[in-house]
């Protein structure tokens, strides 16, 4: 086998990243100040991931919409928070059709303000409620040190909107997309276990009444928000004026909740499984689940029908019949790009009856007969799916310290420890030194509720370094 | 049942499609100017329509890609022709992160120019030809006379980029997704037949060497074009300098395509099928196939049965099941939004074992036994797919009327005629009288060949008023 092609995690984790996602093509920066450019192999993890999340998201009930690009400036200052929180990363056309507008307009860095308005004229009775919106949209914020897939001025993403009659519904939805679309698809696609909480009030989305948060621990033991779920209360309803009138004709404020994944998730994805050899990727998320590599002409034929036979076990397959190239420029390809399994098809194998199977998420290599291929890859995938998922629950698991004093916190991983031990100056003194409260769980690791009446006194605080 | 709520066709067209977009909920204008909100119900059609051409860009080859929505000014005045076409509609991004940019950047107006530096790097050999890249994205191009659907500032569309190593597989590209990815969508899915041919000089796209287009006949008998795919020649891998290595070993320029298909269509779709009453939608492209009505709550869980039986038979159904609204008002109401079949299930129609089918694109109503519900309707909403394509048909070739003389056409409809007794002076005497050349055909009815060196004189032109 080669030798490895990337700088290895341990001598530098982001120049290993940056190697990663440009020798696997996945991004690479585009002309304009902080944008990238999506190639084909990052783009269609995104493309997995769109479908898991989308699905997940009509399941529940919510319909797709899109709403314009450009938003009136005079929207963001209506909502206090959220003007104060946007304002220095807004890019601002000021130029349309060869003339200066007379109003500039923002390019959306989210859209609650603009489908805000729109709900206040769709919104009239309590028949109209819940209205369920999802989009998925660009949107651009300014970056000054951005970093492909992470942090990008801009980036692609769905965002969801919905209205609700009572608190306690837009909390409801506020957990179910965090629990049952989020949660699920990080961890059942993606293999990536994650802390489910709440962010403090420093942390918080600006305008949110509650944000919710989904956090992973990557392998150089710095967590990675990977989506959030935000209660807004009233503050937009109020802001937007949308109010209905209920059964007895009384006219009352409605409540909003906001939610959103990007793109970013596709560096978490990299950052969480990957090792020196490139990416590994969970069979679920993977666009070729098994790569059939034929290492002579005259053995295309047999990775040809193995694939057939694959494809219709319903496997996602490929074959590489790039015999020009050398195998293990080749094999060194296909690692770096994450392929849960590559079946190597070589003549001294076929002669013998079987083909040699190397697991990417191992690096285990075994023999298969070739009429055994079809019917034991589709377990195999689903075991090496359930094995990621294991696997990064154990480092996670392994790197989650409790501490007793915040002075005790140092280095990677997540340290826990009460909320109360810490409070918002303690938060204050960690950020100095680097370190952010991820997320707050309760005591026995669920989440904790929200609400103006809430009680934080016995949450627990997980603390780490973050991108 | 109720009359109609919508101005009528021969009345107004241009307000009956107003109301049309409106009442059926399909979008509405957006704050910033020409800007478009797009409403569940249409973004279901553009989501069908989107799957529809995904799966055939991909199953002919094509990965799809991300390039960034800001573009460098000056990437635009590399192409002499492209440059002096878009400048007038350029949205120009001067500000962001609170501060003024150097270099001022366009929102893509199409990604021509992106694409063709990336390409730039990304080739070197000839092993790395054909490139063949699609991207869905939002662009922006400032509209003076918006419309929704069919001119708005910000459209959302698919934009495939290709280079090849010689003009004859360009070529190909051109016409093969002309052919094989977007008239066998408009025809088989939305049931509207194009006429393909090529783009005048006058017409043709700022950069290309040779348009070809698919042109559709609205009710109103305007021209409506549809999808366009260009053969840029070499005047892109010129401007950006494509070139790749080829199996001598010389360096040779390549040449490059591009194509596309917006949300324009979604307005043709609308104005290709619908009626007094509203949308009427092929069955292929429907979000929903059959909805079936409860008229009363005590038909509820027949409806819901019927809708199961339904769903196993592979039809996209929805039970209404809002008994406080009056029937007449659902009647209504699903017929805007133009869905293929209405099953009523009434208390007196189940008493007889039968519910009442009503046809949208024929407007008939007959008894159907619920038993056999199932079974009938997967056939009957085929058949009406092929009505509907055939009713359009008809419709365009009894509006196609030759001519002899440029002095001859007036009115609605295609008018055809030796391109030869035209000419460019002809078109442009036409152009004053707000007719245009829509495409060139064989004399046959086939698609003309581009390249440098053709010859136009056989070839024979459509010329309609469009949109």
């Amino acid at each position: 086998m080669a030798a490895s092609v990337l700088t290895p995690q341990s001598a530098d984790f982001p120049r290993w990243y940056q190697d990663v996602v440009a020798k696997a093509e996945l991004a690479e920066t585009g002309a304009a100040r902080g944008t990238q450019i999506i190639k084909p192999w990052g783009y269609a993890l995104w493309e997995r991931i769109q479908g898991e999340l989308d699905a997940r998201i009509k399941a529940t009930g919510h319909d797709n919409v899109y709403f314009p690009l450009f938003i009136p400036m005079e929207y963001f200052e209506r909502e206090a928070e959220h003007v104060e929180g946007f304002s220095p990363e807004l890019a601002v056309v000021t130029h349309g059709g060869g003339k200066e507008l007379t109003e500039p307009l923002a390019v959306r860095p989210t859209s609650e303000t603009v489908i805000g308005e729109a709900m206040a004229r769709w919104i009239q009775g309590h028949r109209d409620l819940p209205l369920l919106l999802n989009q998925w949209a660009n949107v651009v914020r300014w970056e000054l040190r951005p970093r492909l897939f992470l942090r990008t001025t801009e980036f692609l993403w769905q965002e969801g909107h919905t209205a609700h009659a009572t608190w306690q519904e837009a909390q409801d939805e506020t957990l179910r997309i965090l629990v049952e679309v989020y949660a699920e698809v990080l961890r059942d696609v993606l293999a990536v276990p994650v802390l489910l909480g709440r962010k403090t009030e420093a942390e918080k989305f600006p305008g949110a009444e509650s944000t919710y948060t989904l956090e992973g621990l990557m392998r150089d033991g710095k967590a990675l928000q990977m989506g959030t779920s935000h209660n807004l209360g009233q503050n937009f309803a109020t802001a937007f004026d949308i109010a209905f009138t209920d059964e007895s004709g009384a006219r009352r404020q409605a409540w909003t909740t906001s939610w959103g994944v990007s793109t970013r998730v596709v560096g978490g994805l990299v950052m969480a499984h990957g090792d020196d050899r490139g990416l590994r990727l969970p069979p679920a998320v993977a666009p070729l689940q098994v790569v059939v590599l034929a290492v002579k002409d005259d053995t295309i034929p047999v990775a040809q029908r193995l694939a057939a036979e694959l494809r219709d076990a319903g496997v996602r397959v490929r074959v590489d019949q790039r015999t020009n190239l050398s195998f293990g420029r080749r094999a060194v390809d296909w690692e770096l790009k994450g392929v849960p399994l590559r079946l190597e098809v070589g003549p001294r194998d076929v002669a013998a009856g079987q083909a040699t199977l190397a697991r990417r998420d191992t690096g285990d290599k075994s023999a298969v007969a070739l009429h055994a291929v079809a019917a034991q890859l589709p377990g195999l995938l689903d075991a090496i799916q359930a094995a990621m998922l294991d696997g990064a629950r154990e480092r996670r698991d392994a790197a989650t310290i409790d501490v007793a004093d915040p002075d005790e916190i140092d280095g990677p991983g997540f340290f826990r420890l009460p909320w109360a031990q810490l409070g918002v100056e303690g938060e204050a003194r960690l950020a100095e030194r680097g370190y952010t409260v991820r997320c707050l769980l309760t005591a026995d690791g669920g989440i904790p509720g929200g609400g103006p009446d809430r009680d934080d006194a016995g949450l627990v605080a997980y603390v780490a370094k973050a991108y």
